[in-house]
């Protein structure tokens, strides 16, 4: 939530001569994203967010990000979009930082999450994976299980500030997905990072899904996981199982999932709660003084984390 | 630059019902401004920011505040209007903050600063004290020469850290400009902080000014001189008399200047200087830890305060 690279008049003119999108009318840094910095620029010709990455990003991987994005659109998915400048090329340097102009999308964030809501994500995952199943390029997951122990591994010894007893639960959780964790499952490109943050509703409908900077190669039922930890718990972190049905109905009504996905859900839920888990305890524990964004609090998913302990088949997630 | 209080879209929905300004189709937090929290609204009609006034405003202000500006815009100055409810009123409670619903100003604060730009301040200036001039409402300058010294006493102790001689500078100077400070020169209402940020352009003209929460009624000069301060030195604080020139020219078109406020320009300099030293020198001591907004250095106003102690004539301003 936070610009970190100045943008000047200046710096966006020079940058703009590079694209036809009509003369600039209004230029403000947002405060969205926690990971690079966005300006809304307003011209002649439309609204359009311009991302300058910041560190976390990696530059080798915004071709993956930004043809993803394309590629999807371009078969039915409402999403945002890279456009290309008068050279063709979606990137472009901008005071020292690796650059794309998206196009704008309208909607709004939700707060309250209903059951129809689940439903129209869990249709929208599946279009998703529906669309993006013949894309070319290929992006391992940079936070799969292989990631999740040397993360652990660093916070291990101040876990316990957080609440007593986390290290050992991550520590044996660590082991039991190890032993557990599903191979042969369906692959495909997923999103990884479909929260309500990332989802936007207008008038009651779904009106598009943005920030693909996570997405990756890997495990499709693990992004309906992702999704059924991000969208189906309340505030004090009960699980919604009505909630959960909407979603998977939705999901299964594109894409039934195989009596393997449908086996593998619980420790899928599990795997996927470690690894908010994880990445949250180390930004917890590890954030600088007077980081511009606040760090969110890891407890929430040591509850997800011990609620997926505690399923022991599939159908109590609500699978028909 | 910083949204300090969180509006959900549920939030925002509730708050719409008392105004006709069409569809929500986006809402977001932008980075601007340093004491509120601003939203950018997009509807079916139209653009708008909505702005929470966070605690360092007065909420008893407020009507002077938006008031003045719909004054103003009535009488040709080119600025944002708060937007009245079904019921009339510019201000609603929203989140535990007054809110008020801005028109949206289009344009871009410029970073490098011409003579032209200087020009197109110094009538634009002069416009809004015409405009201003029949304003009913008063708000005395909560930042004038009778705040400035119990500011600076409590920053004393500390200001040599800033750069050694620095206190006793002040102090200095604080009893100077107290046996010195013009009385009787044309009063009015004032903005008080035109600075590059709250002036936007479009296309090398001036497109509107913004953020009126410092205006007050004061000497009118002291308001061109607070200009001077702030379009008038260049990046290494030296004083730039061919914008000046610009400046005060473009004002006199309009407005001229009596024998007696020309007269006091260097002492209204001076002032001007050291209100916004000692507010940054303040903000720089004092500021918390993990605050959402770094403060800004106060040296510059050092080097500023110097220069003007250093003029003799007003003539050095450049003053035909």
């Amino acid at each position: 939530m936070a610009v970190y690279t100045h943008v000047s008049d200046e710096d966006l003119k020079d940058f703009l001569t590079h694209y036809e999108v009509g003369e600039v009318l209004s230029f403000k840094g947002i405060a969205e994203g926690v990971e690079n910095s966005n300006y809304l620029l307003k011209t002649t010709d439309s609204s359009y967010i311009l991302t300058l990455y910041e560190k976390r990003v990696d530059e080798a991987d915004l071709p993956f990000f930004l043809g993803l994005m394309d590629h999807v659109a371009k078969r039915g998915v409402s999403c945002a979009t890279a456009i290309a400048g008068r050279d063709g090329s979606l990137i472009r340097s901008l005071n020292g930082r690796p650059t794309a102009l998206i196009s704008f999308l309208n909607g709004l964030s939700i707060h309250h999450v209903s059951k129809a809501h689940c439903a129209a994500v869990g249709a929208t995952l599946a279009e998703f994976h529906e669309a993006s199943s013949d894309f070319a390029l290929v992006r391992p997951n940079g936070l799969g299980p292989a990631d999740w122990r040397p993360l652990f591994e660093k916070c291990k010894a101040r876990a316990d500030e957080v609440e007593p007893g986390l290290a050992q639960l991550m520590e044996a959780e660590l082991d039991a997905l190890d032993a557990a964790w599903p191979v042969g499952l369906p692959q495909g490109v997923i999103h990884a990072d479909l929260f309500p943050d990332n989802v936007f509703f207008l008038g009651g409908e779904l009106s598009g899904i943005i920030d693909f900077y996570f997405a990756c190669n890997d495990t499709r039922a693990y992004d309906l996981a992702c999704c059924l930890n991000a969208w189906c718990f309340d505030g004090e972190t009960r699980f919604e199982r009505a909630k959960a049905e909407a979603l998977i109905g939705a999901y299964e009504a594109v894409h039934p999932l195989s009596a393997e996905e449908r086996q593998a859900l619980p420790i899928l839920c599990r795997g996927s709660a470690m690894r908010f888990l994880v990445t949250r305890l180390h930004d917890w524990l590890f954030h600088p003084a007077g980081a511009l964004v606040a760090p969110k609090d890891p407890s929430d998913y040591i509850n997800r984390l011990k609620f997926h302990q505690s399923v022991t088949d599939a159908s109590d997630y609500g699978l028909a």
